[in-house]
């Protein structure tokens, strides 16, 4: 291997993953039986790491271990291994106040940089299931509470300050994973950098526009800036529909590698922004006009859901349970304290939403003019149709971006969504 | 001691210090001679800490002990004794900056969380020269200096994200100091606490009335969560007229113990709320009236000078050192994208102006109301006179904490203060 990596690390493949696994007892015995007749999978579809789906007699589990570069590129662009520590860790602190929409942690290995996990059956990556048409009625519920839950109680509200800045100190290490949503996400699709790529020739006039566009170039980096020095909460880092396995009834978070003490409005912006996508994304799946116009429907709805159940299940559990250092609670009692923190609370979620906004259009922009896109859009084989797709998702994102404190409220964003996407 | 210390430490006194010193070479040559014939003297008249001045036939130097409790209260408040090793990694950091405007560092003992650094001879802190009256004509130019160099160059305008997360993982173990901040400037005097202590029985009044002030704890809470939770640059983190020594010609800041990477509007703010309590103190410190209106205009001009300065002296860094992750300056070449930074530079500057004026609201209260009171107000022996000068203080600091954004510019802010203070 060309890249050096530290002393006991191995990728595991196909072939030694069982015999990895048979020697943790606590894995053996889940799996059950024999080693040799266990069966393996390598399924990683994502952009980084070794994913491996493990069965035997007695039950399953799954294996993601990090690669020391970015497999989507290869080893020309290393990356460090100890994400899978920070998955891990974060994954825990979330497990706490999420339980149950995180698939159950069962092993980590400080050497392998590889962690065992439940294996989600018979769950499916959302985006896909999307790109179907498939509509998920709990999803909303399920991620309101994810957010709500794993922001707040790693936020200044919730936490004294002592446990916060340990938590800044810690996550402050997971440098190289943000460096790529800082690069990707902030900066390229606002630049000339051979990575990005774009529908072309169709895009790029846009693609065009948007490298020139000062007003939206200042926006997206005081976007970066809020990334950068904002340590509001324990953020998943890469919440998107693709870092969410779901059946009708369950939803479950995956892959929090790029796991940061950060803006709360990125986690809730970013899910937003890929939903929003989807929604662009339907006229390029449709066989017949307005077919998907029920999706379309659903999705925007379920836009509205996120957001409003996230805001009103935060200030809940803010009210319910205010043992942080912000926003301290003796400054807060009585009658006329609770209305004050009422009204705290109203300009907190307001500045959020702002915040959250911006982030979702921020999303929207790189994934249609940056490095990593998604099936959502790239499914689409025509490239005239998808191109059209792709154009209105970025007319929202701009407007999202530049005018966010324009949007007096969720509705008027899923409203101005239907419009572009009917103009 | 009832405190248990790590192994190794010990405080320091006036035998014993002679005999460390010895102990090192480098230290030992600049004082000269025998060390029995080294005079010393504890000086500390600070708040935590021991300070030793020592002088020898060669030449003298500063030892800045800790002890492992707050000096002020006793043994009952136990403080991390590690605060030394901040300060020191806070003075080195920022002496590469902004060279010249603090003590040189001589020695750092890790076991005896002691610094020796320069005696600055003859200054004095600076807060004493002004109860006296003195005009230091340089102290605007200098301490700009160190306020946009300290904190350009530990920005995202000037750092990579990588540099950066590193200096916030480091100092986000500053857990203990930073609490103090917490509590007894953004916490503290807006509840009823033992160690709040004011001018009773004649403010007890408006003491209560802060209290009561919902709009007030919100707008305070509110600059609370941007410390807990902003990591803009590495702060000094208690930059006071306290923590400046002065003479006619030069400046030296002092004392970074309460270093953190935390909002910057934190320690320009601090500096100017500091200033003006000072400014509201004259009327306690005049023999006749009126006599001391030139040293108010002096003071007023500084604050202006002082906030105009650093926010020239800041964007001309930027424009110079576009070096950082924030604002990268691909997105903001050619003479559009020149024209754009430096208007992205200007809406940062008003942000940052209006987090200021609030800090320094937020200063001018917990000197007034809190435990720790400046010697600005407390020399004025008059409890009377010394009510009214510290009530027309509460006043303008209820005004910038609540109304920061009515403040167009420095300049209405100066002239608010003379208008209050004449009132």
């Amino acid at each position: 291997m060309a890249i050096s990596t530290p002393e006991g690390y191995r990728a595991l493949d196909d072939r030694s993953v069982a015999g990895y696994l048979a020697g943790v007892p606590a894995l053996r015995e889940r799996l059950g039986g024999e080693p040799a007749a266990w069966q393996v999978r390598e399924v990683g579809d994502g952009n980084l790491n070794l994913v491996f789906i493990v069965e035997g007699p007695a039950g399953d589990l799954c294996v993601k271990q990090a690669l020391p570069y970015v497999r989507l590129v290869g080893e020309g662009w290393p990356l460090d291994l100890r994400r899978a520590w920070f998955e891990h860790r974060a994954a825990s602190i979330q497990s706490r106040h999420a339980a149950g929409l995180l698939p159950e942690l069962l092993h980590f290995d400080e050497r392998l940089f590889l962690i065992a996990m439940e294996c989600c059956r018979p769950h499916i990556i959302m985006r896909r299931g999307m790109i179907d048409g498939v509509v998920y009625p709990r999803f909303a519920a399920h991620i309101v509470e994810y957010l709500a839950t794993t922001l707040f109680h790693t936020s200044d509200m919730a936490l004294p300050a002592a446990e916060k800045r340990e938590l800044v100190a810690t996550f402050s290490g997971n440098i190289e994973l943000c460096k790529i949503t800082e690069d990707l996400v902030f900066t390229d699709p606002y630049m000339v950098r051979d990575r990005n790529r774009w529908t072309s020739p169709q895009l790029d006039d846009v693609a065009a526009e948007i490298r020139g566009d000062a007003e939206l170039k200042r926006a997206v980096s005081r976007l970066k800036i809020k990334f950068l020095s904002k340590t509001e909460a324990l953020l998943h880092g890469d919440l998107h529909t693709g870092s969410i396995m779901v059946t009708a009834d369950d939803s479950k978070v995956i892959d929090p590698e790029f796991a940061v003490m950060g803006p709360m409005g990125f986690d809730v912006g970013k899910l937003l922004g890929n939903l929003l996508l989807c929604h662009f994304s339907q006229r390029g799946h449709e066989r017949t006009p307005a077919e998907r116009d029920p999706y379309r429907r659903w999705i925007l709805a379920t836009v509205e859901e996120v957001w409003i159940g996230f805001a009103r299940r935060f200030v809940e559990l803010w009210t319910a349970h205010p043992t942080g250092d912000g926003y301290p609670a003796p400054l807060f009692d009585g009658a006329a304290g609770r209305a004050s923190l009422r009204q705290a609370q109203a300009e907190y979620m307001t500045r959020l939403f702002g915040e959250a906004l911006g982030f979702a259009g921020a999303a929207m922009i790189r994934r249609t003019l940056g490095l990593a896109h998604n099936i959502d859009m790239e499914r689409i084989v025509d490239a005239d149709r998808r191109a059209d797709c792709e154009r209105r998702n970025l007319r929202l994102a701009r407007e999202l971006v530049v005018e966010a404190r324009s949007f007096a409220d969720i509705a008027a964003v899923t409203a101005r969504a239907a419009e572009i996407d009917t103009a």
